[in-house]
């Protein structure tokens, strides 16, 4: 049997083994991901983003097995760029997760950035493709770390949750401007603790701030308990009214117009980056790096004459 | 007088303006930083970085101080990806460093990434450049969120310094394999609050079994209490001696190789995005977003299609 037919079939060894030469720029993978793309599309990607100690993981998990009850099929992407420092909350919340785990309809995978930028982006996409082709219904991909990476990749969701806690120090500076573009639902998590209903005010007032007339969606803020499973079957609720809402308004499609032209970017720059190495050559970059030490070249000039030299070679493969 | 002539003269309203360019792609300022290249090579560019709230701010404003009495200039980088999570710190480090704004020998600077990958970095490169050539001795570059774009740019320092804390949760786990490639000198600051020993010997033994034979350099672990101004000049004599270090085996200059290979890529890999744009063009790009969301193309073909225009624009062009 084709790999691309056992992915099909949900087979998750052959599924850990496809991501796997994803994550490593295997070039096996590609005609495989050629061949699933046929099938995706079905799939609803939800990102989960927040600071750390937010309970991203508790919410994932506590959704999950909600949707579990209804017999959805999930995917779990857990986004860790291989940061020293996310080494500890990687490892726990698989512990946390774990009786998911033998649950043959939930998938569960953290995909790390190997190497270059750009590549956390593109194996989290292929990742996602991945799963939709395995036939998910909906596919979380919860980030561990909150830097630039991260936020890039949570952006290709068609629906962002943003989870926040009270009790983050100095609340209004936590969840500042920026957040309005990519948090389409808040959640407001150990809603329990003090401090909650001030935070939830907070937010108000920043939405209201930033309203937006033409927007038609206004984002809900819903309070949870991760822990104790609180809040979760309305924070769904709300999350399909978005689905639905995006569906209606033709915002789902924009959203997917977007990841698209990112993968298709994406993509591009990954093949130009191969092609300038293969190209131009070590060689050739270590007598401009040397001449820039010695300060007989300016990097401006050099990457000029790098891209010459590129020019030429591509040139000539192509008569 | 020429805009280059008043950054070396330390106008730092002129190198304000320059680095808003800089973050801002304006193509105006690549000829002032390539005239600026000449006279760059001689700051020591030490990165700063560790889990939140380790510190890392007041290391920095405390070594700050500390190469102020010795008469050395300084510039500090905060890197801010413009995370919405990030918003609080980079305030509060900024009021807390108020005191040393009021010293012209000190050129304090946040940078974010604008817009997409690689920026971060690029913009970082540049920063530093910019206040090599205005005569800074040592230049930080502080992180503020601990993401991969992060690290990747804290790597291009030629030292290292990673700050850890007592209490950190488990220990063990937040400073795990990984860090070894980053950290040249371990910092346990709030070295006086519980749990600072169980630590040290914990990093011990992690470097202990990544030792590597051939590696001349012990990383040190420096204990301090940075709001104490305790152990900083100790930690001072550290980085000098790692400094000397570097200088003598030669892999000050490895270090700095590697930084230029980065840079001349990340020029290269700009130029190219630039170019991928000019020459493509959107309407063709919204062309094959749309035949892929029709599922009549997978976006490898599409690549290789878009590919195809590029090259032959680009032979146009040069005949």
């Amino acid at each position: 049997m084709k790999l691309a037919e056992r992915i099909r079939q949900g087979d998750t060894r052959t599924v850990a083994r496809l991501i796997t030469m994803v994550e490593n720029d295997f070039p096996q993978a590609q005609p495989v991901l050629k061949e699933l793309h046929q099938y995706c599309g079905q799939a609803i990607v939800v990102g989960i983003t927040g600071p750390p100690g937010s309970g991203k993981s508790t919410i994932t998990d506590k959704l999950t097995k909600h949707l579990r009850k209804m017999n959805k099929k999930v995917g779990i992407i857990a986004i860790d760029p291989s940061s020293p420092f996310s080494g500890g909350a990687i490892l726990g919340d698989r512990i946390r997760m774990q009786d998911l785990t033998t649950d043959k309809d939930v998938f569960i995978r953290s995909v790390g950035a190997r190497g270059h930028l750009g590549g956390l982006s593109r194996s989290t996409q292929a990742v996602v493709k991945i799963m939709d082709a395995m036939g998910k219904d909906f596919v979380f991909i919860e980030t561990v770390g909150v830097g630039q990476s991260e936020i890039d990749v949570i952006k290709v969701s068609d629906v962002v949750l943003l989870i926040v806690m009270p009790g983050m120090g100095d609340d209004i500076q936590v969840i500042k401007a920026g957040i309005m573009e990519i948090g389409d639902i808040f959640v407001v998590n150990k809603s329990d603790r003090d401090g909650s209903d001030k935070l939830i005010a907070e937010i108000e007032m920043m939405l209201h701030l930033s309203e937006d007339e033409e927007k038609k969606w206004k984002s809900p803020i819903i309070k949870t308990v991760g822990t104790d499973n609180i809040g979760i079957d309305f924070l769904w609720e709300e999350v399909s009214k978005f689905v639905n809402y995006l569906k209606e308004s033709g915002e789902l499609l924009e959203r997917r117009k977007n990841r698209t032209r990112k993968e298709i970017f994406d993509l591009f720059q990954e093949n130009w980056r191969e092609m300038f190495f293969k190209y131009i050559g070590e060689e050739r970059v270590e007598k401009e790096v040397n001449r820039i030490l010695q300060q007989n070249e300016n990097p401006y000039n050099a990457v000029k004459n790098l891209s010459t030299v590129f020019k030429e070679k591509l040139f000539k493969e192509d008569n």
